[in-house]
């Protein structure tokens, strides 16, 4: 259990948490969103792809992640604990500071629902999304048979989040029938979806529906707060 | 908490769950490793890609699961609680019946680390050889610039764990220095790396060490029965 003392003298000058983020990438902003919606206060820093003056794979970042990629936290509150996986620090930080379960749940199985979720967000929408994005901007040659198939995984995924937020019971959330942590953890990779060709207002609606009911939450929003949705590409040398 | 007395009723003849898998996909072999690790009785069943009348893309398991995916399970003695994604449902078995944190952690920071690196499984190493052995062996033209990204960027994911491995304080083991669940759930996909072209015996010795020791294991090996390890292309028309 967090130390309430020690939280309150986190102010926004003086955060409880460094978020080590990209501009461009959708994981760091899950982190954001959450912390934002939970009044937890952090200062972002960005960093850049590569090994260059602010990079990711520099020995500093290393050294907190070894796996060199954004996101990471440090806690100031926690005796400066580290955590990187964005979806780790998401339950870390439902874990020891959603004591509300605003977006947590209390018993082992509806927790297992939200984190079924989370896990399918993070090895379903993130990686087609992230390998479709790929094969469209990044990769060294033309590959229509890759495109295409990380094209149409992304439509599958979305077709399925589609039908979960339509079912009966839902009231428009990915779970639970009210906002929990899956739905932030989706939110961001979707706002990207028209970087591959993918017009979630008219193929998707009622995911359009409820990304714009999320994203027009004062928590949200402030957590996207430095975002960049660039249309075309962007400079990731050195991004593996 | 599980209801300790109900647990007791179920025997190798009736078994506590019932686990969805597939007899070349890592994914479940992860959950079953873990289940005969803790001594929890199971019934596999092996189903087919796409829909044919074992396959997963039946209207019979996108019930259970409307990804389409193996693992799933159902835990008869919680009223038949139905779980997908396979971090999600290691999660669910640990907080629910590994009541002496045999492969988990008591404290929310220890809890944290064990997700970080499982997060990292799913996110990291699954994807990335999921998608080499795609390109690989299944792709309807050979791309050598995917085969090569994603080889390249499996030998990465190796090279952290090696070094996670190797570090002073490990113990031979990814994190706490002692087995957890992170362990389990990187095991089964390294064993079919060599179907992507990397001999982890001689390119990463300290895993190699490591998923020997794992294999030993009188739980984890009676959670690898049944497991089928293909050299070249298998059947798996409908994957997707």
């Amino acid at each position: 259990m967090a130390d309430t003392a020690a939280i309150q003298t986190f102010t926004e000058e003086n955060p409880q948490f460094t978020l080590y983020s990209h501009d461009t990438g959708p994981n760091g902003f899950k982190v954001a969103e959450l912390l934002s919606e939970l009044g937890l206060t952090y200062k972002t820093v960005f960093l850049d792809f590569g090994n260059g003056p602010n990079g990711m794979k520099t020995p500093f970042f290393e050294n907190l992640n070894p796996n060199g990629r954004i996101p990471a936290i440090v806690d100031h509150a926690n005796g400066d604990f580290v955590l990187w996986e964005s979806i780790a620090i998401i339950l870390y930080i439902l874990k020891k500071y959603d004591t509300e379960y605003k977006f947590w749940a209390k018993s082992i199985e509806d927790q297992a629902l939200i984190e079924q979720w989370m896990l399918y967000q993070a090895t379903g929408q993130g990686p087609y999304l992230g390998q479709a994005m790929w094969f469209t901007h990044y990769h060294p040659e033309k590959v229509q048979s890759a495109m295409t198939r990380y094209t149409d995984e992304t439509r599958r995924v979305l077709g399925i989040v589609e039908k979960q937020l339509s079912r009966e019971g839902s009231n428009g959330w990915i779970v639970l029938g009210r906002i929990t942590a899956a739905d932030i953890s989706f939110l961001h990779w979707w706002c990207l979806a028209f970087r591959i060709g993918i017009e979630i207002e008219t193929e998707f609606p009622v995911v359009h529906a409820w990304m714009e009911k999320l994203k027009a939450r004062e928590g949200v929003a402030k957590g996207m707060t430095g975002a960049q949705f660039p249309k075309g590409e962007v400079e990731i040398k050195g991004l593996n």
